[in-house]
């Protein structure tokens, strides 16, 4: 196997420390290829990157008819939260909508990922709940699928739930390839997580910007839900995180998600093209530095729009002392 | 340049999730290869793992006469502790011995490393000191090096001191190596650090492992560190890390140290071997399971030895509900 290209690097000082190699593919919905390096084909593990295509289902199966999920709550289906108050929130009123408690989460409970949230809780001398869990607002929306196709609750995160079966057909329907048991891993939330080209998660991403390739009820359901995330970038992840800023600046141009063990995809809205980009050795700052590398290159970005993207392009590495000491710099 | 081999991968179910690639060697004391992958000439920042060469000042400037360092406050000097109370009282044990205080510092304070001893913090309401700096150990010795150089001990962390010259003086003629302005960085303690090839770091652990190759007053002193930080492998890193556990089971014959950003070098003792190794994107537990790999291979560990060390060669990772989904494997 080839290796991939340096995609960041960091220097300290005037000497290179550390390499991050990795892949990353541009495409439009018709499958062609805007811009590439390194192995597209290689089967990836999505993560977190694709909740937006996983809450398809909510559409799919006519949840959203029946429970008519706002905009705020398709964003956090969509989300990588950061546990803070809106996003506890906003999980908590779906599911009291759903006559559902944070009992019937099967994520498991973490602490907040927001520092001032966690100190918060600590303060308060109080554990984490399932609420606080990044992935709660999928969760939410998961078993709001359940509810609507009238199938039980309990065990929704197994990979033979219906609910899952669901998630893995709308997968396969945007992303156009076959999910296989032969590269099937457990998300760090419990639910199934399936490699698959990188290429097509571009592809999947271009398709739900556009609707092209998709049939007309997944096509309203991509739009609305990119619609939502783009507009409550906050809810997506939280406050100061790349996605967010970035999503708050490109002011819905940008549908922009993150991966667990460095995976970034998303949309260029206006241009109809997807992306995807999978750092090899998982490290999450140099994907987000690769990211707005890439960013920088492709999304025509204005000067404030800039400005966000640099902040990640070029991260500065401190001292315990807080000097600055080198750089983790993308290399795109 | 050519991409060094995957020396560490994570599986998630039953597919490859990351690759972490890397170099490493292993040397007799004459220079002789005894097992190498990658590019070993390729120069990379040491960090904390040449922290036992760092201190061999204390007795080449004969602090070590004057102050009468205890083993533990030698241990301490080479070690990246995890800010517990033995590591707390004994660099300050030090210090007030040298007429200073934890003010004279320049390391910079952080949290302790070790869990526990970071909430006993929090649950105190105070803040961390320069004490529990993973460093302090090091800095301590550093300030005892300046006060029996009769230089000031202010600055003592500043590239032109005299301290940080002497430091690198023994450096470069324990390695066998010109350090050079030209790779140059600072550490995250605030010291100089000084990228040389990987190889040259490998032959400098063997060097202080025999003697051989080194003056005799520092072969004299390189054999009291590296008997010290064997003897107390609690105080060189902290309860259930790698270094302590593996120097702990390997009883003298085996001299551990990790470096930030993926660096491990160390010695066989009783072989006579230095060994030094860089996971090339910096992360630790990758480097930790290629370490254990390569002590696997070139260490004749018994049962009990091998245990220890199949515990890093093979790192479970766990859903947040604590079901283990996939593992960090050695490749080595």
């Amino acid at each position: 196997m080839d290796a991939n290209p340096i995609l960041a690097e960091t220097i300290r000082g005037n000497w290179v420390e550390n390499r991050h190699r990795g892949a990353y593919v541009v495409v439009d919905a018709s499958g062609k290829i805007i811009a590439q390096a390194g192995d597209i084909e290689r089967a990836i593990f999505p993560r977190s990157a694709i909740k937006s295509m996983q809450a398809l289902p909510i559409f799919a199966r006519e949840a959203e008819g029946k429970f008519h999920h706002s905009d705020e709550e398709l964003a956090l289906a969509c989300a990588s939260h950061h546990g803070e108050e809106a996003h506890v929130a906003t999980a908590s009123g779906l599911l009291a909508r759903l006559g559902l408690s944070a009992a019937d989460l099967e994520c498991g409970a973490h602490l907040p990922t927001n520092p001032a949230a966690r100190e918060a809780l600590r303060a308060q001398g109080a554990e984490p709940s399932p609420l606080h869990n990044n992935c709660s607002g999928k969760h939410a929306g998961m078993l709001s699928v359940a509810l609507a196709m009238g199938v039980p609750t309990s065990g929704y995160v197994g990979r033979e739930h219906q609910v899952q079966q669901e998630v893995r057909a709308a997968v396969e329907t945007v992303i156009g390839e076959t999910l296989s048991e032969d590269r099937c891993g457990t998300d760090g939330c419990s639910i199934p997580t399936y490699a698959a080209p990188l290429r097509a998660f571009a592809l999947g991403f271009a398709r739900m910007s556009t609707g092209e390739g998709l049939p007309p009820n997944l096509a309203r359901a991509a739009h609305r839900l990119f619609d939502a995330a783009t507009k409550h970038p906050h809810l997506v992840a939280g406050t100061g995180h790349a996605d967010t800023l970035i999503m708050g600046a490109f002011a819905g141009r940008v549908m922009q998600k993150i991966g667990a063990e460095g995976v970034q995809c998303g949309a260029i809205r206006d241009k109809g093209w997807g992306y995807a980009l999978k750092c090899d050795d998982g490290h999450m700052a140099a994907s987000q530095a690769m990211l707005a590398g890439l960013l920088i290159k492709i999304a025509d970005p204005d000067a404030a729009q800039s400005r966000v993207l640099e902040q990640f392009a070029r991260q500065p590495i401190k001292s315990v002392r807080g000097a600055q000491v080198g750089e983790l710099v993308s290399r795109v």
